[in-house]
């Protein structure tokens, strides 16, 4: 990088869809100044079906919008993205690129005592094996074992986060990871901590949940410090949200990831 | 329309990804001799909770892409793109365009007996009031109710058609309609005939299910012969499959929606 980035421009999220609100709360959390913009890709929504060239080009696209709102980051909010697109993203985006696998494997490989970890996400995700490549670094005497679990999103989208079927479903997914001994368990989707509640009962006690979006937000703030385009402390931020589909859905559903309401939500079509 | 079209020339027929293959397996089964080009919208399946204004624009890429390979007739077999753009496509497409509301519709309304029938189908048809309004045309005294199946799509592609989940499910979405005393029951997506099984088995034997797929494979049948264009009995006829996304998780699936298994699938970039 030539220049120095500005400390006011604001940091760039993205993901297929609603999930990826799950990462901005924590944002918003471990850094309260930074402006953000965030894209939410709802007319294509979801990645986790869709193929490595598909998901590329999708990224792409929207790095570029991100880029014309003179992002000085591009935080990439999406378990299959970040595990599909990621080195591309990192080799011809100009500002730093973070991805959600990274951050949630080394807390993983880090937690562990068994040396047993368990990852639930999409298929695409899962197929990918980026996940247990990544641990396989951070801790090489790790054991992984891998679930898609293709029912978790929409059981969210459907608002059912912790009834009789969505628990049932959990047991169908999960009790192969439990009877494996698996004592860390990596929720790699960003709609799974909505079911945080229903996985841990199934998983139960003795089982670590690593909810990456926390760390993200760490590794976010590091690198912003380490690059000294921290924003300074203001009583002004602007939090601005584009979606590829119509904003009224977004909006009504945002809610349930974010903890508040959004404004400031416009279409942005692709 | 200024001149005949081709009777050698293919149908065209589309869905958001797999769906439309129910619609296919009816028209191979009515229209042997028929050439039949397909388009599935793999790289942004599912269409059932976006916007009008997204699907609109969708169908009418995916028309320009069908009219390149000179279809003479449109079969949208897709309900939400049915549902939502339709009237769009009837009035912009220079050949004729079939929707799988009327057929499943009118079907319905001559079945019922108790006047009250019964919709299911994704949250974006339901909410469009399409059927409700079609049904009324066709039966003015029928009493609708409809009732959005969000995990039914999904349930299909995990290969759950029967088991104890997805009957709870039905039971969830169901339970209201069969006590409300519906004694015809549209299955309106193009995903739903594969759980008819569970289906019936909650509605109980008093219930019809009107599947559209072969009452739109008739009414194909029914505007190629007034417009002269039935192509002759032939031992050789070609069947070509487009997707947006790659092509290997479509063969794979297919199978299910189909039958048979299908060749000559191509990868269409959108």
């Amino acid at each position: 990088m030539l220049h120095r980035l500005n400390p006011n421009s604001p940091i760039g999220v993205f993901d297929s869809g609603l999930g990826g609100l799950t990462v901005v709360k924590e944002l918003l959390a471990v850094l309260p100044d930074e402006n953000i913009v965030y894209f939410g890709d709802t007319a294509r929504v979801p990645y986790g079906t869709k193929s490595r060239e598909t998901i590329i080009r999708y990224s792409r696209e929207i790095v570029g919008v991100l880029l014309k709102y003179k992002v000085k980051m591009v935080v990439v909010a999406c378990n299959t993205a970040s595990s599909l697109a990621l080195d591309v993203l990192k080799k011809e985006c100009p500002v730093p690129v973070v991805g959600v696998i990274d951050p949630g494997a080394k807390k993983a490989a880090l937690s562990t005592k068994s040396k047993k970890v368990g990852i639930i996400a999409t298929s695409s995700t899962i197929k990918s094996g980026q996940y247990a490549r990544r641990l396989k670094v951070f801790e090489p005497r790790v054991r992984v074992m891998s679930q898609p679990c293709p029912l978790f999103v929409p059981l969210v989208e459907e608002g059912w986060l912790a009834n009789d079927i969505t628990r049932r479903v959990a047991h169908e997914y999960l009790d192969e990871l439990k009877k494996a001994g698996v004592d860390t368990l990596i929720l790699g989707c960003t709609h799974y901590p909505l079911l945080k509640r229903t996985i841990a009962s199934v998983m139960g006690p003795g089982v670590m949940l690593i909810d990456s979006a926390r760390e993200v937000a760490l590794e976010v703030k590091h690198i912003l410090r380490i690059q000294d385009i921290l924003r300074a402390e203001s009583s002004h931020t602007r939090h601005l949200y584009l979606v590829s589909d119509e904003p009224d859905i977004f909006k009504y559903r945002a809610v349930r990831f974010l903890g508040t309401s959004v404004k400031n939500v416009r279409q942005y079509s692709l």
